[in-house]
């Protein structure tokens, strides 16, 4: 039987090329994470099927996702999204000290046609603030986000950090006399203008709603852009979540997160958001899904039976922030192609072997990566090896070198040699190294 | 609906004090492969269930793993190993640069009844180089899992690489006329020897193998403990298995590797292995279970149809691992519980608020970790937070701070305290940083 080569369609598969772009990502997601003393935790892909339906909704957590019964008879689901995990998490551990700040890199997965910037199993990186309730938590989020994308290169200009408040949206809805129904079905609306062609969009809502004051009044509402924008204040001037988001937009203004901006047609996806939602948009039109969202939940850890804890977070894709970064080529020449070997030893026949492996090790116990030649082809072919690896440096060992004790480093890039004791190999590479970009 | 606090039984999930624990394991790890030139990769947790069907054999991929059909029909596994996907990835890209050496942090699942040492979802380290036939492949990788011990603090005493031959066992059982299928029995029972009391194996293969002959073979080669060993000398002496294996041998001694040593019971359970079969030990007797597995595995690449590669590595798990840490008091004190944050910056009223929140992005530019309190409490309240999260340092930031621009830092261990200017706390924090243990 001859079997497949790919994996299924919309998988995560990457090669070490491509492994080393997400990890440049990763660091710089988790360094801006941990500059504000996020902690890392984990929770299980395999979750029950009733969490999720629970906390995400049915849409996501049955028609969206992979679930399956397992050979114990038990309803599962590999998670679709983290939040209902860390919320349950945080249900069960009695003892954490708030505010929790908390950070994870999950895989979740999606039964979804994939497309551009969508796929089946896909990390997230996630970051939550449980157990404070005032807009401090929500503008340290911010300040995080802000220093993820200024960490990769991204000007201010080339993406935005919009808000909005799912409490302003339910306040100016409920006003009309909406249902929570027909409020759910307004968010999906609100949700898709962004996505569709302006006169389009229109024209579903007007489909959509049938009472045409209440079409006027979402229409109205979702193109509103600043907080002060006359007829959100007359619509919902003096309710607390008009001051609230009016606060929130005066706090972001003092840190001067100019990136930030009040856009009403933000309400996310998810049920749980209770308080400010918010998502990262590449401002150009290159990239049209949100580079990351997330909100405020005030209902989800109390839903476990124990006391209420609120929280703020979001979830961010790896692979929308990637493709914004291609579209800004903001990821480095080279960083693909890097190869971890300082240097290549190749050896010249097996009696130096001995020798060569023993020099190996020892450059190695002080902080150099070496690849040794393993492959026992003749020099040439080594070369060619360490040459088409793009490794740095390489150095033969031969009769030569065993006895003398001293080799010659060779720059594989300019081709200059450098010999040397087999003492100053190790400070050699570390001094080279320092010249060149570190990661 | 109330629902459950847990999560299912044998998952994974890591309070960030465990995580900790695993990243301290899983940087060591990584550092060991990146000083041989390994580079990472990644596949899918969804996998053809054929695949693993074809590969891991029977028993693996269906009656012990969780397996179902998703919406779109296909036969899906999530993968209780990787190395199948390994060979796959490696088939599909024709332009590698061989020698190969490749290592992933795959999560692995097995749907087995857990207990101590064996979970349901769990990390593996794997490590495999593929396009080298001959055995400087594994002395290489014998040297990396030589240094992950070292590196981790085991001692040579406390572990040992147990490591034998799959084609001299084909060789020895064969030459006594087993079928393939009889001596895929035989390995299974060999694969039990220190699983079982002594005389409760040797009943046991007495019971399973009819033929005395052969039963009286299978327990004689079982118990061989050294290569040179008169019975395996004359059973074998002479055949290409025989004469790799003593040559290994001299090689691992050559390369001064005395944690090694040949035990022919050593089989691994995986029907892939072709050559030489290795495994890590806890040499005392609480972890009776494999800290790592491996071998190497002449056709599996292959069975994709294109060129045949040859491959040698192995799985490592990290529960095994961290057990075996743990017995052996090797998990350094304070690891669990070091807080990530260099420093708490309290705030004594809103009026300071801004003045803190510009001075901890400062700081934070700088590399220091800063937590700033959100929760607005009092101070006193501020700083309980501070000391019950092990934060190192911390600062009031009042009136007085903002009008003389000076602050005073104070270790919250020894209760000391330090005026400095603002300019001066990172230089400081940096500087108590590198006093203390870093990772």
């Amino acid at each position: 039987m001859t079997l497949s080569r790919k994996p299924l369609k919309g998988m995560r598969e990457l090669t070490p090329a491509r492994k080393r772009v997400e990890d440049y990502i990763i660091k710089r997601l988790r360094d801006a994470g941990l500059a504000y003393g996020f902690e890392e935790y984990e929770t299980p892909v395999l979750e029950p099927l009733e969490l999720f339906q629970a906390k995400s909704g049915n849409e996501l957590a049955v028609k969206q996702s992979y679930n399956f019964t397992d050979k114990g008879g038990r309803k599962l689901i590999m998670r679709p999204e983290l939040t209902p995990s860390v919320a349950r998490m945080v249900a069960a551990l009695g003892e954490l000290i708030y505010p929790v700040r908390w950070m994870s890199f999950p895989v979740c997965y999606r039964y979804e046609r994939p497309q551009r910037g969508r796929v089946r199993e896909f990390m997230q990186f996630n970051l939550d603030i449980l157990g404070v309730s005032g807009l401090q938590a929500e503008l340290d989020v911010f300040l995080v986000l802000r220093r993820i994308m200024n960490s990769l290169g991204a000007a201010p200009g080339q993406y935005s950090i919009r808000y909005s408040s799912r409490r302003l949206a339910s306040e100016i809805l409920g006003s009309c006399g909406m249902t929570e129904e027909e409020m759910a079905g307004a968010f999906a609306l609100i949700d898709k203008k962004d996505k569709i062609k302006p006169d389009e969009w229109e024209e579903l809502v007007r489909k959509t709603i049938r009472d045409e004051r209440n079409a006027e009044t979402i229409m109205e509402f979702a193109s509103c852009g600043d907080p002060d924008a006359p007829w959100l204040c007359e619509a919902a001037g003096g309710t607390e979540a008009y001051t609230e988001i009016v606060k929130f937009s005066g706090m972001l203004k003092d840190a001067g997160i100019t990136e930030a901006r009040f856009d009403a047609s933000v309400v996310r996806g998810l049920d749980y958001y209770t308080g400010i939602v918010f998502e990262v948009m590449d401002t150009g039109g290159e990239n049209r899904r949100a580079i990351c969202g997330g909100g405020r939940y005030d209902n989800l850890v109390g839903m476990f039976g124990g006391q209420k804890v609120t929280g703020v977070g979001f979830g961010l894709g790896l692979l929308t922030l990637e493709l914004f970064l291609k579209t800004y080529d903001l990821v480095p020449d080279g960083i693909s192609g890097k190869h971890p070997a300082d240097i290549f030893l190749a050896v010249y026949s097996d009696e130096e072997r001995d020798f060569a492996v023993n020099l190996a090790e020892k450059l190695r116990d002080t902080g150099v990566s070496v690849e040794i030649d393993i492959s026992c082809k003749n020099l040439s072919k080594q070369f060619k090896i360490a040459g088409r690896k793009l490794i740095g440096y390489s150095a033969v060992i031969g009769p030569a070198e065993v006895a003398s004790g001293r080799i010659t480093l060779k720059n594989m890039t300019s081709g200059t040699q450098t010999e040397c004791e087999v003492s100053e190999i190790s400070r050699i590479l570390m001094d080279k190294n320092l010249e060149g970009e570190s990661d």
